[in-house]
Formats: structure tokens, C-alpha cells, sequence
């Protein structure tokens, strides 16, 4: 999809050195934290790499490419997980960094509206957001290293999407410097607006394929009193789904998180951080991990949580659970949760899958795919957990006891995404719900989206992006 | 836009009987149902009604109006408020009515959401949620006659956007005819998906101009165990703001509802109305009618709201409070705040607005333009009424007592819009909140509007609907 001729590419290095200055336009030295993808898969390699320190500047950088038919991917902390933010290998795409523009723009105390820049690292906003005595809700992993701005071009998910929703539902409004190097100042803090196309929806979730977002204004909640976890042992992930419904119920728009982990991903905790001490794991399938949030008080976060577990004992969802007594016990819990993904590493070398279905059917899914796969591969073990008040699964593979990692990984990745790919779509479900597509899934979507929204998708990319130069080869070829 | 040959149109029409049926392709008769906008502004001609039965035939009506060069206007329960699913008045346009596709087709209890065609009357799908015991949140005035696809097609808003947002935010996946006549499959009724572009969001508000929504996915939440409503008497706007502020800190989640009324918008109910015995309204400028939703009890609610208006009343920001008694007290409270609209009418012809603001910006647009109105219109008469909580105002303005109604609509209605337009886009404003673009403000949208975005709307319309046969002249030309 790129169309250079060679001979415009020192022109091209010139004019980006003119329009952000030397220091910003990067050619040489260790470029591995840009060039290299978050899970070390894949390292691709730049024709530069540019970091522009404002939105004229990333308007120019995007002008002057579009001038000489370079492509250009868009990048913020390069925490992605499905190869969407490195440039290929060919040496010849310009990489540009959002990570200089991270300033705070703005928080509208009475709106409940931030305004910031791209390149703002998710965790500075929720600290700003908290210094002015609001909630930022938008909590993941990479909190510490990922960008706002590559939160909204992934749509991120995370732990808190039950009560607040996705990114895209943080948003009201994003500037935006579109493929022709234009920008588009909608950088809105209203909650109702109808004047015309859902841009703003349109450039989310896009990857950078559309425009390059380089400002939003998102909404801000008020700091509950308190947030209380529980962790609770279910016998079955029908019990588990049967408590999410009584959870809502009974705390409302209370209910924070809700997060499933079956046996053996708890196990794997269990087995390479043993000073985490998992609770009720050995007795029990699945574990949940619930928060209540409350804007009232702990006393009363704690009877409606207490209500609620009783009710789940008498219904048989809950056979033993646990509220945590103190936010360093909260933490804690949390933490045992977001140690799957390293204790599974720590295991080997998996096969992972970001899957999402409705959640009434998560229990025959889970049934039938676990007794699938071990049917298929002698001795696979499955490290099932995930956001189960979203329907959404992280549901791995992992090789048999002893068996060779590697070749594993080799002889039976395709296998293995295949048949849960199929189940997924059986069911109505989805093969990327909140990592997004990048190049690990490009070419592996087709088989699975109605083909008209793919048609669709491929008119909307030529229409605003008609040369192809806004990171190519990404959620759609 | 249309390209008719003449000779083209009797073929048409044999297609279109032999697709429904004679008696669902009406060319006769009394069709100003069809024809006539809600507020009869507006008479158009109709080539024929079609009725399409389902999703097939809506598909076939777009492939044989396609094929002649026939554009096609969509309509639901023709509730709109900008003119935009009449035909227009050359007799050209085929009118498709989605009303016989008014079927629930699922609802799912454990996945929280319910699937619906998209001709069935809004009350219905609320009906139909309640009786699965579950809450269908959008409420707007209309809803024994608006139509859930027509509440799509506009993003419709409504009196608990505050809490549960717009349509959009109410919608998981939607069935949608392209102008191609393709169905793009996409009923998902999953919370996180993230495999390409937002094509759910691109066609909710674009107001049949894109595609034509035939059935969708929307979600369902628990019923609250009470909701519970207090009307308060505010000193200023800057009160009601920070009234608005107390109420997200201590109610959280449980504000579902939070209205703001002039005391001249009250006087007009009170004078026409006088059996609804408007309270407080003689002695201060603003009333706020609140809501509060609990899942916990009715005492619990009303303990929450009872410290919530004693913290008010401290705070200055409230002078005096009622809260409903009784069901039907909350009722008749609600009814005065939906009598605004017929209370003005009797009052006599009036220049409409729909508005949002940043919230934090209305205290002084209201401040500025009242100021501004009545140094510019001697006696001019300003009824400000509306969802404060979501920055939304219908900031009307009525003719001075005792002058020609409808001459000061035809000399004033150009200036007046002006003025108020500019208002509001100086301070970062929408001029269509809730009610869309339509024909009525097509031409005016693009003295508001960034040009880029405009721009790229321009580019996604002629990507997706490269005839122009979809709702031509309306949103965007």
C-alpha cells in the first residue's frame, strides 16, 4: 500500500527534521522501545521515528508523508498486545510517537470532564482525575505504561467496563488529525449532541487506520465512599453467571467488577507466587472476585454485600467467600487476579485468547470447548479467567504437563485457534473483545465477521483514508 | 440526487407489489400519516408507502428502488422533530414504514438485553422488558408512538440520560439494509468486541441517510426496587448546577433524573393547566424536579434524598423541596415537566431550540442570551426548560404577550436562531442536542459545525450510499 519512490524519502527526513526539529526525528540509535511489540512477537523496523509535541506538528508530520506516499503508524505507550503499533519491516513507514503530548489540558469540575492529551499514560489521568476529587474509571493492566490515546484507538476494556463500560464509553469527544493532515477540533464535553455522524465513535476502536486522535475530553465520576472486594468460591460457571444476576440486582450500578478464574489459572498463582496466597481455590472450580462500590459508606457497602452473599449461599451460587477486611486485603485480591497472565508465563508459553460471548452463553461454551480441546490434545490444560460481567473471557491454552513449550506453540497454534474461534462464533460471541484487531488478527477476521460490516469497513477506510497511509495493514487490508 | 426516468417508475412499482404484496404498497388514499411531519410543518408526496413484513423485503424495496434511482425515505413512528422521514414533495420518493416489523424477538435474562425489530413503539419494548422483569431506561415524551428503529436512526435522548445515556448507549448490536440492499448481520448482544470499525455507531444517529436499521440489540438493566421523586425550588441556575454536583456525589447512580424549569415555562402550565397545581414555582426563578432510583428499599431512597436536599438547603442551593409522597404524586410531578411543550403551545406559536452546553457553561448562557434576547426583542418572552443533567435545554423563545404569533415567527425565527446559535457554539455548544439534523437544520449545520468533520461526513455518505438514495437532503448534503 505504499508508494514510494525512493528518491523522496531524504526529502521526506528533511521536512519532518524541519517541521519538529532534530532531536525529534529519529533515525539511529536504540529504537526498540518504538520498533519492538509489547509481547516481543515481532520487531519491525522504521524509516524514522518522530515525536511531535503538539497537534500542529503531528498535522505536519502526517502532511509531509502524505506528500511523499510514506505511511505513518501512530503509537502511544506500545502496550498493545495484537501487533497494531510497530512498523513493518520494510524500513520505510514513519512511526510517531504520541508520548510528548501528555499534558492535562483541562478538568471541568461541574461538566465531570477531563481534557487531555493522547500521550498521557493512563495512570497520570486517573491521578489528576483523583487530585480534583473525581473517578477516572478506566483501570488495566498497563495502566503505568499505556497511553490514553492508545486506550481510545484499541477501545480498552479492563476490570471496570460492568459499571463504566469501554473506553468508548468514557469519551465525548476527541481531536483528531486526519489522513490528509488535517485536523478536526471536536474536542466536545457534551453528554447529547446529534449533529451528524458518529465520528468520534468512528475514529475509536480504529487503531490509527482512520485518524490519528491526539486529544479527548472524557467523563469523570464522582469518588465513591468506598469499594469493597469480595472473593467468592463458585461450584460451577452456571453458579457464577447466577451470581452476576443476583450482583446486579441487588448493588445496582454498585457492582465494579466481577471477574471469573477457574482452578488452574488460580493453581498457576498458587504454584509461582505462593506468598499471594490464593484463597478457596482448592476445593472449588471457579472463583469470582467482586467489587461494590458505594457512594454512601463501608457500613453500608458491607450490609449490601453481606445481603448479597447470603442470598448466594441460600441459592447454592457461593459455597464459601471471603470480603476483604482492609484495602491493602482488596489489593491484594486484585493482585492475585492480575497475576494470571504472569504466572502463566511463568508456566510456558501459551496460546491466548481475548474471546467475548453473551454471558447467558459463557457455561455451554466453556463446557463444550474445554471438553473439545481435551479431546483433540491429550493433556491440555486451559487457564480460563476473565471480565465475567462483560462476557468476556481470557481463555488460554496451555500445553500438557512437560511437554515442549515451543513446539507446542508451533504444531498447534493455528489448531487451537481454530476450533475456539469456532466455537466463539457459533455462540454469537466475538474473537477480539477488547485487544482489537492489529496485524496478529487481520487476516484471521474475515472468516469470522458478517462480510457486509467488512465491506463496509473497507468503503470506510478508502473514503477517508483513500492513499492507504494511515497505519496500513492494520484491522483491514 | 434522484436520477429518475420517468418510464422507470411503473416497473417500480410492479417490483415492489410483486416483493410485498398489493396491499403493502400504497399509492392511494389518505396517506398524511406518512406524508404529514409531527409538527405540521412540513406535507410531502409520496411515490408509494411501502410496509415492508421483514428484513428480506426492506432489502428487496432497497435493491428495486436502487436499480430505478429511486431514493428511499425510512420512517418508524414519524415522531420526528426536524422533518426528516417525510418524503419530500415530488412525488419521487418511495416512504418505507418499518411499522408491521414490530416484533421482541428475544430477550435474553442472564445477558441482560432483548432483541427488537425496529417498528416496534417504544412503550412496547419497555412493556416487554418489564414483564421480564427488567428496566428498558430510554423515556421520552412520545413513546406511545415513537418506534425503537426511529429512536436509533435519531439517538434519541430523553429524561434519564443522565444515568443511563442515549439510545446509542442503549444499543449492543443492530440488523441493518445498506443502500445496496445487503444485510449487514451484526444483532450481537455482547459488551466488548472490538473487531473493526464502529459501523453499530455510524449508522445510530445518522437518521437513515447510511443504512436502515431493521432490528437491534439493546440492553436491559435491573428494575429498580423504587424511584422516588423530589421537586425543588433553586435560587439560580449556578444553584441548580451545583445542586446537579451534590446529587452525582450522594446519589451516585441513583440520580435518574434531573430537570430544570424556568418560572416562566411554570407559569404557562400553571395557566393553562391549573388542575396540576404546579408547586413552588410563584417564589423562584428555577425548579429542579429530581428522581431517585434504588435497589435497595423505599426507605433507603428516601433517606438518601432527605440528606441530599438537608445538605442543599445548607449548601443555599435549595430554598424550599417537596418529595412525591405516592406514586401518583411522582406521576403528577412528572406531568408538569411534560405539560411544558403543550402548555406553550396553547400559549401560542414559539421559535424552538434544542441545545446542549458544557454544564458548567449554562449558568452564563443563560445569563447572556436571556440578556441579549430581550435587549434585542422588546417584551420577548423566554421558556427554559430541560435536562440539566445532561447539559440539554429547550431554550424556546415565545412572541411578547399580546403580539401576532405567527408574524413574530416569520420576521424573528431566522434572527432569533442566530442569536442563539452563535451563543452556543461560542461556548462549545451543540445546537441539536437530541432531536438530529433532519431536513430542518441541514442548512444550518454548517455555520456550526468543524468543517473537517463536516468533511469527512460528506465522505462516509457518498462511501456507503455512493447513489445518494437513502434519506437524500437530510444530515448532510
Amino acid at each position: 500500500m505504499t508508494h514510494t519512490a525512493p528518491t523522496a524519502l531524504p526529502d521526506l527526513l528533511i521536512a519532518l527534521r524541519a517541521a519538529l526539529g532534530d532531536a525529534h526525528v529519529l533515525t539511529e540509535g536504540d529504537l526498540s522501545s518504538y520498533e519492538q511489540d509489547w509481547r516481543k512477537r515481532v520487531r519491525g523496523k522504521a524509516l524514522a521515528v518522530v515525536r511531535p509535541g503538539n497537534t500542529q506538528e503531528v498535522a505536519a508530520v502526517v502532511k509531509a508523508c502524505a506528500k511523499a506516499g510514506v505511511s505513518v503508524v501512530p503509537q502511544g505507550g506500545n502496550t498493545g498486545l495484537v501487533v497494531g503499533s510497530i512498523p513493518d519491516t520494510s524500513g520505510t513507514q514513519v512511526l510517531l510517537s504520541l508520548q510528548r503530548m501528555n499534558a492535562v489540558r483541562a478538568i471541568d469540575a461541574d461538566n465531570l470532564t477531563l481534557t487531555v492529551e493522547a500521550g498521557c499514560v493512563l495512570q497520570n489521568v486517573q491521578q489528576a482525575a483523583e487530585q480534583a476529587g473525581f473517578l477516572f474509571p478506566l483501570s488495566l493492566g498497563s495502566e503505568g505504561s499505556c497511553t490514553i490515546g492508545g486506550n481510545l484507538a484499541t477501545n480498552a476494556g479492563g476490570t471496570q467496563v460492568v459499571r463504566y463500560g469501554n473506553t468508548r464509553e468514557l469519551c465525548l469527544g476527541l481531536e483528531v488529525v486526519t489522513a490528509q493532515g488535517d485536523i478536526m477540533h471536536t474536542l466536545s464535553g457534551l453528554r447529547k449532541d446529534n449533529t451528524g455522524y458518529d465520528l468520534r465513535n468512528l475514529m475509536i476502536g480504529s487503531e490509527g487506520t482512520l485518524g490519528i486522535i491526539t486529544a479527548a475530553t472524557m467523563k469523570l465520576y464522582p469518588l465513591p465512599a468506598v469499594s469493597l472486594t469480595a472473593w467468592a468460591a463458585v461450584p460451577s460457571v452456571e453458579h457464577a453467571v447466577k451470581l452476576l444476576g443476583l450482583a446486579h440486582q441487588h448493588l445496582g450500578a454498585g457492582l465494579t467488577g466481577f471477574e471469573m478464574m477457574g482452578q488452574f489459572a488460580l493453581s498457576l498463582v498458587d504454584k509461582h507466587y505462593p506468598q499471594l496466597r490464593v484463597p478457596l481455590w482448592q476445593d472449588t472450580p471457579y472463583c469470582v472476585l467482586l467489587e461494590n462500590s458505594d457512594t454512601e459508606s463501608e457500613e453500608h457497602a458491607r450490609s449490601r454485600f453481606e445481603y448479597l452473599l447470603e442470598l448466594a449461599f441460600e441459592d447454592g451460587c457461593v459455597t464459601d467467600a471471603v470480603v476483604a477486611e482492609s484495602l491493602s486485603q482488596a489489593r491484594n485480591l486484585w493482585h492475585i487476579r492480575e497475576s494470571i497472565t504472569l504466572a502463566q508465563a511463568e508456566e510456558g508459553l501459551n496460546i491466548k485468547h481475548d474471546i467475548s460471548l453473551p454471558v447467558s452463553a459463557i457455561p455451554s461454551f466453556v463446557a463444550n470447548t474445554d471438553a473439545l480441546l481435551k479431546r483433540e490434545i491429550e493433556g491440555v490444560r486451559i487457564v480460563n479467567f476473565g471480565h465475567l460481567g462483560d462476557g468476556n473471557l481470557h481463555y488460554n491454552v496451555q500445553s500438557p504437563q512437560g511437554s515442549d513449550n515451543k513446539l507446542f506453540l508451533q504444531t498447534q497454534e493455528d489448531r487451537v485457534n481454530t476450533l475456539v474461534y469456532n466455537a466463539v462464533k457459533a455462540l454469537g460471541g466475538s474473537i477480539s473483545a477488547e485487544h482489537g484487531v492489529g496485524s496478529l488478527k487481520v487476516d484471521t477476521l474475515p472468516d469470522y465477521k458478517d462480510p457486509v460490516a467488512l465491506t463496509l469497513m473497507r468503503q470506510v477506510k478508502l473514503a477517508l483514508d483513500p492513499q492507504g497511509l494511515l497505519n496500513p495493514g492494520r484491522v483491514v487490508r
